[in-house]
């Protein structure tokens, strides 16, 4: 599947891809902004700090491009409700998330944490989650709500993960398990893939191949995109992460290009790992030959995400999803 | 209706409710055992800490009561899932709150959030939302999940409310507003109640009558329930509390009782109001009549509820609903 699309330069692959699904973008943010203009004028100003005009809409966009693909029409106001229901659990999750990693910055700006404090971020977030909740049972499919409903369950047990991989032993050199990693991703990030993608093939009424094979995509894809995610935190410019590099390490996160560098260090540098020296276990992280490697696995997991595509129908939505597939791991931020 | 039940001694009303539902329970009692032993060693030991054995289970209660009373049995699985589903959703809003109210112990007990810390409170709170939103989505009853989905988001907004009176202005005199009690009470308290009522009357095929009267009861059942507890925080022992005597207003939450305490007091209690001597304005409360006051809307209240009752068929289950809302307001704690 070479696509045209998917050979072009990677932003203007982007643009191209956005272009395809740009009323029904439009319409999810004009949702998005109109869920905060709510009469409450407590909860007003907090949903404002969160819902409009911010991210990148990636999730919506791959709703809204499969929901494209169903040879019958598919109803526009369930299909906006998807892709609203999506970034709502995204919204609500990482308002939760910044709770959980006390951060107090989100692409350069103040988190909903920092500026009201634990108690409302914990409650906006439970907000959030009702209105994503809300938006999923408006497409009117229970399929599309029970798997809203184990996503959900999906994302708290690998944030859980997550924070226990934080919280217990700092840095321990034998604990650092690949299995454990993916699994931990899976949860957190994957899941909401899997919901844009399966859900929305499940709302248009795909077949079961299909909306297997955009299962496949959808989990490869959000695997893909968090492998990355922690591949910049090694790689990127401090401006461009909007923190600073290392961050994940400095917080006693392990990702996958520290667990590369053990496998690869064979034992090497074990004790200058388990040194309390951050900025020199980043260094080592940097130059052990991890990141092409961490690399080598994102592309892995694209291409299983590509591959999963053949199942689908032929046409502009299938090259989109093939060149949002590439894009994941040609980005900056 | 004067129903024999209603006339026993409560506690004895109650042990004759609970017992016409004593196998429901039990099938409660042991899918939340089974909810809590997942594989995940993470996750286990923190939701044996608050699912089995603890509570009340006064809203499962209330749903397996409701779903006897339709002329078709109901579907056995889907009731119990009913009924898993608002204990779940009950739960998960105590662990959030015990984070919002930064609260070491409940019913004499350390909380999830004194045991765990902040950040897992609330990914397993959230974990909990999940698992409940599951159990209304296994119901197959597309009217339930979305009913389930408002409470949610009911419950967070009556949640924001409460925290901001506590947060916005420590007991100001005119900030005092009935309206805004009745309101926030009705959204962290009263939903779940019609929730676990109106929800059953929906997935037992009651008709569009009996489905308004059941949320009708719930909603003044709950908040009854939140007006007798708000009263008990004045008049209860610190025993039968498990927290010091009015702990409301040390925390600078305002209920009921102060409320009519200022308009009973008519401006001659304000100045040692404002006062930062709580131990004061406690024995202000408990001795201005406001006490009565509180109690005889909470009565009001149940007798909304029990006159809603009238829609339903007569027989032991309307008589149990009527003896479970008399009981609201003669519980100890």
């Amino acid at each position: 599947m070479s696509s045209p699309v998917s050979t072009l330069p990677h932003p203007d692959a982007i643009r191209t891809v956005l272009a395809l699904v740009h009323s029904g973008l439009t319409r999810v943010e004009s949702s998005l902004t109109h869920l905060s203009e709510t009469d409450d004028a407590i909860l007003a100003p907090m949903l404002s700090a969160v819902l409009p005009g911010s991210g990148k809409r990636l999730r919506p966009a791959l709703a809204l491009l499969i929901g494209r693909m169903s040879a019958a029409t598919a109803d526009a106001d369930a299909l906006n409700q998807m892709a609203v229901g999506v970034e709502l659990l995204h919204t609500a999750s990482l308002v939760h998330d910044d709770i959980v990693d006390e951060s107090d910055t989100r692409h350069g700006g103040a988190t909903l944490y920092a500026r009201v404090g634990n108690a409302l971020a914990v409650l906006v977030g439970d907000y959030l989650f009702s209105q994503a909740a809300q938006a999923c049972v408006a497409t009117g499919n229970l399929h599309v709500v029970r798997l809203f409903a184990e996503t959900l369950g999906a994302m708290a047990q690998g944030q859980i993960d997550d924070a226990n991989r934080v919280l217990g032993g700092r840095h321990s050199w034998e604990a650092l398990s690949r299995e454990r990693y993916y699994r931990t991703i899976g949860g957190k990030t994957a899941s909401l893939f899997v919901l844009a993608c399966q859900g929305t093939g499940l709302l248009t009424g795909l077949d079961a191949p299909q909306v297997n094979a955009l299962r496949v995509y959808g989990e490869n894809l959000g695997l893909a995109f968090q492998v990355f995610d922690d591949i910049l935190d090694f790689t990127a410019t401090e401006a461009e992460l909007g923190k600073p590099v290392g961050s994940d390490l400095r917080q006693g996160t392990i990702t996958l290009p520290v667990i590369l560098m053990r496998d690869v260090a064979d034992g090497r540098f074990r004790a200058a790992f388990e040194t309390e020296d951050v900025d020199l276990q980043v260094r080592l992280v940097q130059e052990s030959g991890a990141i092409p490697l961490a690399l080598s696995e994102a592309e892995t997991l694209v291409a299983r995400a590509r591959a999963a595509l053949l199942e689908l129908p032929a046409g502009v939505e299938r090259d989109a999803l093939d060149a949002l597939a590439a894009y994941v791991t040609h980005r900056t931020q």
